[in-house]
């Protein structure tokens, strides 16, 4: 019998109902994996494992109330934990207890779900210090970046699930790196109160799952839309966009490898797959979404710079002194760019069971000092549809490599069910061994 | 000579630049007020005096390094603050003390202000309970709502200051019900980290003051957009749109002699009315904006319905069970009608130097169960645009009526000049007296 550490979300919450496994021993595997890894991996900013085992004992006094029941979740160090630091991994607030959990681990946690620690991030999901997470696959590699240890710690079977976010790339692509399933739900669908704003009209909350059904099993808890009523969707007949997107240029090989093989696996499973050439103004909204990225970060991160201008990492003050001179014209135009841009992608796509795009451009860079390009997941972000990342191929240096299906904003429901047939036609590979 | 806490922010402020006030003696002043008129307002829910007067003389061995320094703000009891409890006036938050400040406390107290207390608000700022305030010129008054004790501190003299938030109608009608000044920033341009979100596409931090000179102090100190070389408005010569909005039918006779009488003492004073019909499409934005709020409430609200399902207001309950039906389209239609209408009012708004529309219908509402109608404020929310409340007449009822301004986003500075310039013409009737 396998370690319960290396079950999915979904085998795990299948046997905690059944009752032939305890949260208390799910979590006791997941402690002893973390304690045999983390030295390798270090994924983990703050774990406290007496509490976590205190938690997982307390739910298995009570019956099963939701999907998450007993199953642990890892969280980005962006996300206030009112039993653990909220690090930011930044300098300013170097261990800063809040009072109260960010609410979407208040959503987990209320419906019964262990939290098992915070994981290393990006610092504020957004620049200066990286986290000194690795690729698990390859220890010389990135993870990604900003979620990196949410994605690791996922695909390492340190934890079932991991709460991420998203302004530009940092969900979605990680998962790529770290061959592992995410969703990037629709913007506004789950509340970020108590992250650590980056950019209000992007941030998006996200969770890392091993599977489809891992991924669904979260979007049920959270009441995503499109729900109710569901039937579990055949891969056979399908109709696929294969968009490449504005950015194609920016593909390298083992991205343009894996989009294939999808599409590819996909027809020969019975889907139809449609080239989808987006209309010429969408080739304007990555340049938006850093536009508002930058404008929106200036007013989240004033505070901090009035607070500790010399903690600050430059990156953040550079923001707050809108270096790249953003004017208030280039960012109403941005917003309005996007406003346009939603309902006509929404339409596209329902043409559509779902967009098939890249998650990134390739394998996992080499090094830690850069976490990947975002090329591909920016525009997402802006349009706010959701997203998920679903494991695909192996690159040329032994890394994992995926890709990610789009849909309409509130077709989360919708593409969860699709997500798990095409899941099933296209990740089909063994997965590369973890590092030794 | 006055006692302090009757001088207008910018009074204050520029006695103590000079040298001939302290922060502690204002304090003391504003605490006196408090302690002598709270029994009958009722603004307040949490005063802390003792560490109040020990901000004010840390803010006074300091030398001022912002227009704010030394000034006192209330914060609506919906915003975190580390060193005063923050029970969003509901059963679920009482006595709950946060680690960290809001984002806007932060900024003003990092830039030398004292938070003087928290003020009562409607619970949450959406519902359920009402504030305990009463409005300070008829005790048998509503002073409005959400934002109830932060409008009715400052009317009242209590406070120089005051945080609120607009979600519908929340912060520019209490400005009129009070006789005070109100603004409702750009969407996006202050942060609401630490705010508990109500709708992440509608949430607004705003002020409150007693000049518009005072509000623009704390737009400066905020950083708005537009104060870079900016020279006064003189009121000849500009020229105002004259807007009755699609919902002039619920128009009252004390709010329709506010924006006639405003246009009249705008027109003597030399400035050019023209009168605004806004396009048909925008009639649609009033309902919009309830969906939007109805469906990212449901959202917002839901770990504090997991938390404690018994004690969250029915009110948010039937939000989180989605009691109004509301649908994934028609969350996308209202988006997307309001992503259609903000660049087209924006050009609308462009051709003038500001659109001139009421505040709320018309005096405020007789009791304390309802806080007055939000009508004529939704739309401007969802728009994003700027609003300044500036006071203008007294009612049948004797209380007094106000109007606003309204500008482009991100045209906030300018619309700050603007209103220093209508205020001189049309706020020149003596203000009812406070109840004494």
């Amino acid at each position: 019998m396998k370690d319960p550490c290396f079950l999915t979300a979904a085998e795990a919450g299948r046997q905690i109902r059944s009752g032939s496994l305890t949260s208390e021993a799910l979590i006791r595997s997941c402690l002893d994996r973390i304690a045999a890894r983390d030295p390798a991996i270090k994924a983990w900013l703050h774990i406290d494992p007496a509490q976590a085992l205190a938690q997982a004992r307390e739910v298995d006094k009570r019956p099963p109330s939701s999907p998450v029941h007993g199953l642990a979740f890892g969280v980005k160090d962006v996300f206030d934990t009112r039993d653990l630091p909220t690090t930011q991994n930044s300098p300013l607030y170097q261990g800063h207890q809040p009072a109260k959990d960010a609410a979407c681990v208040g959503v987990v946690r209320h419906s019964g779900a262990v939290i098992l620690g915070k994981t290393d991030t990006v610092e504020f999901a957004g620049g200066g210090r990286k986290a000194a997470t690795r690729n698990p696959y390859n220890l010389a590699h990135t993870p990604g970046g900003t979620s990196s240890g949410s994605a690791a710690a996922v695909a390492d079977f340190q934890v079932p699930f991991a709460f991420g976010t998203q302004t530009s790339g940092s969900h979605i692509r990680p998962a790529s790196f770290n061959g592992i399933y995410a969703m990037k739900p629709t913007w506004g669908v789950v509340s970020r109160e108590g992250f650590k704003q980056l950019a209000a009209m992007l941030d998006t909350v996200g969770w890392y799952g091993r599977s489809a059904e891992d991924l669904a099993m979260v979007g049920e808890t959270f009441r995503l839309p499109g729900f109710s009523g569901s039937k579990p969707e055949a891969v056979k007949g399908l109709k696929i966009a294969l968009c490449r997107t504005p950015r194609w240029n920016k593909i390298e090989p083992a991205g343009e490898k894996a989009l294939k093989t999808a599409a590819e696996r996909l027809e020969k499973a019975g889907a139809v797959i449609e080239e989808l050439q987006l209309p010429e103004t969408f080739a304007g909204l990555n340049d938006a979404q850093d536009t508002i990225l930058q404008g929106e970060a200036a007013v989240a991160f004033l505070p901090d710079y009035l607070a500790s201008n010399d903690r600050l990492h430059v990156e953040f003050r550079d923001k707050v002194e809108n270096k790249t001179g953003i004017t208030p014209k280039a960012m109403a135009d941005a917003y309005d760019l996007a406003g346009a841009s939603r309902p006509a992608f929404d339409r596209i796509a329902s043409k559509y069971d779902a967009v098939l795009t890249p998650s990134a451009p390739g394998e996992a860079p080499e090094g830690l000092g850069w976490t990947g390009d975002w090329v591909f997941n920016v525009m997402w972000t802006l349009l706010h549809v959701p997203c998920i990342a679903i494991p695909c191929t192996v690159g040329s240096k032994g890394l994992p490599v995926g890709i990610q299906i789009v849909g309409p904003r509130f077709g989360d429901g919708r593409l969860l069910r699709v997500a798990a047939a095409v899941a099933a036609a296209i990740d089909v590979e063994e997965r590369p061994r973890t590092v030794q």
